[in-house]
């Protein structure tokens, strides 16, 4: 089955790529950043030329559609590049996959659905997006599940929890504070520390993505986040344990997405999906690769 | 006080352009097509450039922003073009706005809603567009509203009803039924007719943009509809009454966006707005002019 990876060049990306390369799919990598080296077919492109996304999808069985502006702060400097990338790309993957007869695999976020009205938050919940970031990734979601519902296109949103592993972006809160305390810097925690996040590994991830491409299964939305939940200040102590460094506190940052539980159930039940790593085997490994 | 009125050139932009004007605000129009002889200053643009939306901006107090791909069935055909209108143009305006520190009143729908979890519809009821029409405009509103609460451009967001009066679509049911009629054609209601919109008058929802261009409110979005609900079938009874022809019944259509009563009490309060064109009034004097 030869599948296509939009946003191959990014970090869930490449552990999208490298999962389903595990699991026998052929795999095609397509985004606007070079190849970083995997073995992979490669199509270098832009999700905001329909064209090309039309040329990349021909002869394709599904796409994995990561490509997104997915830097929260990027999002919220840029809203109408957000929104090109986000909203008018999804609508140009909804498209071409229609014309390839090819099935779509979002990279949706729990973040979708904005301030709980109550937890767990399953998918039945309302969505109301309140950043460019979560605002362009539902629109994204929302035409493509339309796609499903108005022209038979089969599509399966992921939503993910906020992951972490191997090659994560060096402002996520992982580098952050993995890279301070290698430094022998303090580490701050903003606030007290207490709000959480049900952090999910890469490769579980990554997993959904290839059990969502094999399956017959569409039109549906589905959580896929781990079941632990993190708060910040267990994440900055089991750093702390580790580098001679020590924590400290400062101010709440303002505009802090606060905690809320995501359930992960409905995709443990159609799916038979489970995030698998648990969370001080994936940080150990985040700590021995940032040690090389 | 100086307003750019977006999406000049249509519908229900024109009826806005002229309650502005005798309301007293110096108004220019901004639209892809010419302008089609309202007495006002007029720029061609097309809201996809970031740039000439900037120039289109400066200067201005306030922006009606009615640009939009609006016909259901063109948004329908063509995703990634609504996508990049009604997204992509409506985060140019929040951008052009900003830089000009001007207020945005912005024309979205009451169709932003979708299947009703309750009735009648207020302004906390949940969202879940399923049409790519309803899904970009709801993005569009999320973006200006975001820009509201993250950088403090002040934005109104007016979710108006199923809108009539001189200068509708060829392609509305009003434009239908009485075309038909008047060339002696049977009116055909697809299904029992039962299902009712809450029809209201252009020169009423442009009544609402001038409250709010005029008002100090923001970071809200207000249903803006007409109190009266009326059939299809009682739409089509009135202008059978008027006309030598006859009605008759076939299949219903599938996809229609069934009944749903929608609040306006909101903004009652708030601008204290209430449609006050009947609907008998209205449709006579739609008739009338089509009878020219």
């Amino acid at each position: 089955m030869k599948v296509l990876v939009t946003g191959a060049a990014g970090f869930l990306g490449g552990h999208v790529v490298s999962g389903l390369a595990d699991d026998g799919f052929e795999v095609t990598g397509f985004d606007t950043k070079p190849n970083p080296g995997l073995p992979i077919h490669w199509i270098d492109g832009d999700l905001r030329d329909r064209n090309a996304v039309r040329r990349a999808l021909a002869g394709q069985d599904a796409v994995c559609h990561l490509g997104a502006i997915g830097d929260v702060y990027l999002a919220g400097e840029k809203p109408w590049l957000a929104a090109e990338v986000n909203v008018v790309g999804s609508a140009n993957i909804a498209d071409a996959a229609l014309a390839a007869d090819a099935k779509v695999v979002y990279a949706s976020t729990w973040e979708v659905y904005g301030e709980p009205q109550y937890q767990p938050i399953d998918e039945d919940h309302p969505c109301r997006p309140d950043h460019p970031y979560n605002i362009t990734k539902l629109a994204g979601e929302s035409l493509l599940l339309a796609a499903d519902k108005l022209h038979g296109l089969p599509v399966t949103a992921l939503r993910v929890g906020t992951a972490y592993g191997s090659g994560l972006r060096p402002n996520s809160v992982f580098r952050i504070f993995i890279d301070r305390a290698k430094a022998g810097e303090p580490i701050t925690i903003q606030g007290d520390g207490l709000q959480g996040r049900q952090f999910t590994h890469a490769s579980d991830i990554a997993r959904a993505f290839s059990l969502a491409c094999g399956s017959e299964l569409h039109g549906l939305a589905l959580n896929t986040v781990s079941e632990r939940m993190v708060s910040i200040k267990e994440l900055a102590e089991a750093t702390v344990a580790r580098y001679p460094t020590e924590l400290t506190f400062g101010d709440p940052r303002p505009g802090d997405v606060p905690s809320a539980r995501v359930s992960a159930e409905q995709i443990g039940r159609s799916l038979g999906w489970k995030a698998a790593t648990p969370f001080e085997v994936g940080l150990e490994a985040l700590m021995v690769t940032a040690n090389k």
